[in-house]
This record gives structure tokens, C-alpha cells and sequence, in this order.
């Protein structure tokens, strides 16, 4: 088993492990006091690993319910949190209880946000499903829904107390999933980890499956280093954002339909290196996400999605803070005038 | 002025002064560096002082924007609170803005509870305008909304950044209010301070006004006191619920309506001095509230009031916690099963 320890002021693990799904209880029995386990995960997941979780927390003495909603975005909503709530009453959820994240990054957003609101808090645990679940938004205690205006714009900072990845559970994804995690594992190979991008760009996406063992726990260590030194966002995390200024921007012009995050958040990637780094760096980022079936560029104009960065900071003389990778490796945060960024792109 | 230093992890003062609101922006200015202060209030309370407020906020520089809801408990509400998000959305309201609660207990722990989780939180400063929240709900970190299923079910801990205090306002509360927070004063004499119970035992109704400048900051320091050892609600914060296990229970069998909650309070208060000190301590605190004009007992018949006691904890062998004030003036954490809770009433 990989246990990553991250050192937070609600300090956790996240502990890596092929099978570990099947004896979750056992270790959650060691980590919370809870009475009730509330497993709440979506319709997808349900039916590959609920039964499984549910099995284990049994044997290991815990009560449980289960919430199940239906998968996607859409369900990272208000009304999908009160009804959260709703059967948090019913099920008369304590503070002694525990609530279970048990899915993509959806389902570990929303449970967490209930878990820091519901009675102001109780104990949740994450055990992510997805690629992009187990190497960045379990990790890090932000959780949130999604509103009418914009996307994660209520939340909390949160830490889980427990992070159970099964890498085994990646191996029922169907492969956009797979795609989808593989553009944040690069970003962490391009922010911080020029050994971890120089194997990435060897692999690809019909042997990747071999090495996540390896390059998981590499992935959330970065994570944990960032997040230990940030807890809050106020600094450091914002080069987890890399890729993320022109992603968002992909991201809403195609209206969150076309490309999934990890899709956008390697194009973002690839064009920010096209203007800042040198044609050679470049090329090899472009070949890398090329490996992984995923977007280098996209159709959409780049003077669109340009005037879409920043597009929450319309305030005259608002600064666009954004990554510049150079070289590789390595991740510099910047600070430009919002035309001041765009120029870096026209005039180049 | 008086400051009350409140010692929690975001530590913060509470300021007591008459005619503080035409000065709050200046206050505020020195307190938080918001570009926007978005005054959230109810109808009531903009009637009175949110000109006041929101004129200090722009002679100090401050940009503005005022939301106001229906006065009352029904809208502690998730449907408040999701057009509190929509209009922080529509204002472009960043993390680098405030939002500033004027009014009484509900507008606070609305206002708090929006504070901490839009954007995942941003600073906000309490005007409590009722006595009820200038002793109490505006002090501690307490944030919350009702959901159908029960009252503040739904909620976080968040400090503000300051209190601001004005008891000038109190002169316009309609005397039922006045009444409701005397409740929760003799309360904090009751629990605490011998010394402030004699004298609300020589002050009544109709002078008490001239009385509050003192009272208030004592009430304050109490509740610092308390918080400050028990932030997030774990043990000591327990004594501050004395009469509230019956007083829960008295509000819930008339549906919230026949008895405020200081009035449900001080009743609760009684009936437990009735049953655990002497005859004379009884007498006392019931003539002491009769001064206030307080219930010191209610139609409802005990036993059905008892039958509601601990409504929240059904499970079998859970114990119930309630506070006991013997000798008047100090409090002390008891714990028993629901029967025996039961018991000392129906043997006494």
C-alpha cells in the first residue's frame, strides 16, 4: 500500500492500493467513530462498487444507507444537495455518523460540501473512482456545487478523513474517462515533475493501465506538497491551475458539452506552451497529449476564447494571475493586465 | 466604546457603542480591505438603518449593494439563501468583497452561513440590530438555515471579521423583541454571573433600556468566554443551552409560533430550577422573569413537553446532555438517559 500523508491542519492519508475497496470498513472503523456510514455515490458507480463498499462497512460493524443520484455534472447542483439533506434527516444523521464519497469528482465535491454544512459538519471520507478523482479533487479539501451562474461558486474547504484509491476501479472506466484524467496527470508532470512527463511521453493510452500504480501516488505527492503549503488557495495552489485560464475558457465556450475538463485543460496546456515556451517544448507537449488521445488545440478562435480568460474579473484594471511551465518541469506564476496577457498571444 | 476581543483561530472584536452605525464604514475600512459591502438585511431593518449603514459605507469609499428579504424565521431558508447566491453572482461579488449582516438573529445566521460558502467563503461583519443577537447570535462563529425537517440543520462555523454593536437600535425594537432577548440575558446570569442576575432582579421592563450599555458587554464577555474555549462546539459551549432543552421543546409543541425563543427560553429555564434547586432559587428566577414579563411556566402539560426532549436523539441508549444551575450563577453538565432525564421531573 502507497500512504501519502497530507499534513494539513486536519491532517489525513491517502492510501493507494489495488483492491483496497474490498476492505475499506476495516480501515474506516480505524480512521472515524461513526455509528452510520452514509455511501453516496451516483447511478454509474452504484452498480460497479456500492454493493462492494457496502459489503465492507457492514462486516467491519458500521450501520449503513446509501444515496445514489444520477451521473454528471448537471447533478452538482443545489437541488441535488437538498435532497442530500433530506435523506440526512430521514436517516437521523448525526455528528457521530459518516458520510462517503464514493465516485468521480461530482459525487466527491457535492458529499463533501454536505458533509462541511450538514449539522455544520460531520466526518466524510473520499473514495475516488476516476482518474481525475484520485490524483486531484480528492485531494485538497475543496468541495462545492455548481450554480445557474457558474460552475463550483458555492463550497468549503473541507479535509476528508480518509482517502481510499483503488486503482482496480480505473480499469471499468470507459476510456473518455480515462483520457480525461490522463490531461491532469501530464499538468503535474509539466508543473512539477520533469521525470514523471519524460515516462509519460514514453507510455500511452494502451499500456497507461500498467503504470498508474506508479504514477498515481507520484500525482497526489505534488498535489499534497501544494495543497500542505496552501491549504486555503491563497498563493501556491494557483499552479495547480495550469492549462486551466484557456481550459475554463474551452470549457465554457463549447458550454461544458464537447470537451470534458481534462480534454480542455490539455489544450489550455498546449497553447500556453505554443506562445510561452519554445517551439521544440511545444512539440513535445503537443506529442504527449497526442499519446493520450488527447486535443492539442481546438477549432474555436483563439480571440474568442481569449476574451473569455478572465471573463470573472471584468473590473477595469483587474490582473489575470496564470502558469507559464518554462522550462518543463517547473511551474512560474504570472500576473498580466487582462489585455496584457492577450498580447503575449497576438503579438507572438 | 466598548471591545470585547474575541480569542478564536480568526480572532475578531465585538464593539459596543451608541451611534456606532453612522460610523461603521470608517470601522469597516480599518477592518477589511472589500473593494464591495453588500448589505444583506431584512424589511424591518432596512426600514430603520440600512441608509445609515450603507451612506457610512460610501463615505469611506466602499462600492454598495443591498439585498433585502421578508422579515421572520421562515426565511432562515435554503430558498433565501439561493437568492442571496444569485445576487452575489449578478453583483460580481469576489472574494475580495464583503457581506455585511444588519439585523437581527436571522439575517446573522443567513448572512454568515452565505458568507461561508460563496466562493467558499469570504469576510463578513455582523450588525446585530435586535438584543437577541447583539447578546448572542452574533457572537461565536455560529452560521445556519432551517430546512423543512428542522431549525439550523443546515450550516458552518465562520468568525466575522468584527461585530458592531449600537444599542441605539434597540430603542425601535417593538417591545416583544426587547422581551425575547431578555431571555437569553438572564440566561448568561444564570449560567455565569451572580452578580448580573441580582441586578436584573432590580431592573424591569421599563427602565432596563437605561440599563443596557452595561449588560450588554457582560453578556458579550460571558459568551467570548465560552467560545473561546469551545469554538467548535465539542464540550464547554453546552452551558450556553441552559433551559434550551426544554425551551427546543416548548417551541416545537406550539410550532414556533405562540412563544418567541427567548420566552420559550426563560419557561425552560424556570421549569428546570423548579425541579433541580430549591424552592426559594425557583422563586427567585420566576419573579425575575415575571419582571421581564417572561414565562415562567407554560399551558403545555409537562409530560408532553418531556416527550419532546431529546426529539433528536431516538436511538436507543442515547443520553441527553442539559445544563443545571445550582447555585444560581455557575452551571454544570449533566448527563443522563432520556428516562432518567424524565425521571427528575416525575418523582420530584
Amino acid at each position: 500500500m502507497n500512504t501519502i500523508h497530507v499534513p494539513v491542519n486536519d491532517a489525513y492519508d491517502v492510501l493507494v492500493e489495488r483492491g483496497i475497496l474490498q476492505k475499506c470498513g476495516e480501515i474506516i472503523k480505524e480512521t472515524v467513530s461513526a455509528e452510520t456510514c452514509v455511501i453516496i455515490t451516483d447511478d454509474n458507480v452504484n452498480r460497479y462498487y456500492a454493493d462492494t463498499v457496502e459489503n465492507s462497512l457492514k462486516a467491519s460493524g458500521f450501520r449503513t444507507a446509501r444515496f445514489v443520484f444520477p451521473h454528471g455534472e448537471t447533478s452538482k447542483s443545489a437541488e441535488t444537495l437538498l435532497h442530500i439533506y433530506t435523506f440526512l434527516c430521514q436517516h437521523e444523521i448525526t455528528r457521530s455518523d459518516c458520510l462517503i464519497a464514493l465516485g468521480g469528482g461530482v459525487v466527491g465535491d457535492i458529499t463533501g460540501f454536505a458533509a462541511a454544512t450538514f449539522l455544520r459538519g460531520l466526518p466524510y471520507i473520499q473514495i475516488p473512482t476516476s482518474l481525475l478523482a484520485q490524483v486531484d479533487s480528492s485531494v485538497g479539501g475543496k468541495t462545492a456545487i455548481d450554480l445557474a451562474e457558474g460552475k463550483n461558486l458555492v463550497g468549503a474547504f473541507k479535509q476528508p478523513a480518509v482517502v481510499l484509491c483503488d486503482p482496480d476501479t480505473l480499469s471499468t472506466l470507459p476510456e473518455t474517462f480515462l483520457i480525461d484524467g490522463m490531461g491532469e496527470v501530464i499538468k503535474y508532470g509539466m508543473i512539477a515533475d520533469a521525470d514523471l512527463f519524460r515516462k509519460l511521453c514514453s507510455y500511452d493510452l494502451s499500456n497507461i493501465q500498467e503504470h498508474l500504480d506508479e504514477i498515481i501516488p507520484v500525482c497526489i505527492s505534488i498535489k499534497r506538497d501544494v495543497v500542505a503549503e496552501d491549504e486555503l488557495d491563497t498563493g501556491l495552489r494557483m499552479i495547480l491551475n495550469f492549462g486551466h485560464t484557456l481550459g475554463h475558457a474551452i470549457e465554457a465556450y463549447y458550454h461544458y458539452e464537447t470537451y470534458t475538463h481534462g480534454c480542455a485543460v490539455a489544450a489550455g496546456m498546449c497553447l500556453m506552451t505554443k506562445y510561452f515556451n519554445s517551439e521544440q517544448e511545444y512539440q513535445t507537449l503537443k506529442a504527449c497529449a497526442e499519446r493520450y488521445h488527447l486535443p492539442s488545440d481546438v477549432s474555436a478562435p483563439l480571440e474568442d476564447l481569449l476574451s473569455l480568460c478572465g471573463n470573472d474579473k471584468k473590473r477595469a484594471g483587474a490582473k489575470l494571475r496564470y502558469i507559464v511551465c518554462d522550462p518543463m518541469g517547473t511551474a512560474n506564476i504570472r500576473c498580466d493586465s487582462l489585455p496584457d496577457f492577450r498580447n503575449h498571444f497576438i503579438s507572438a
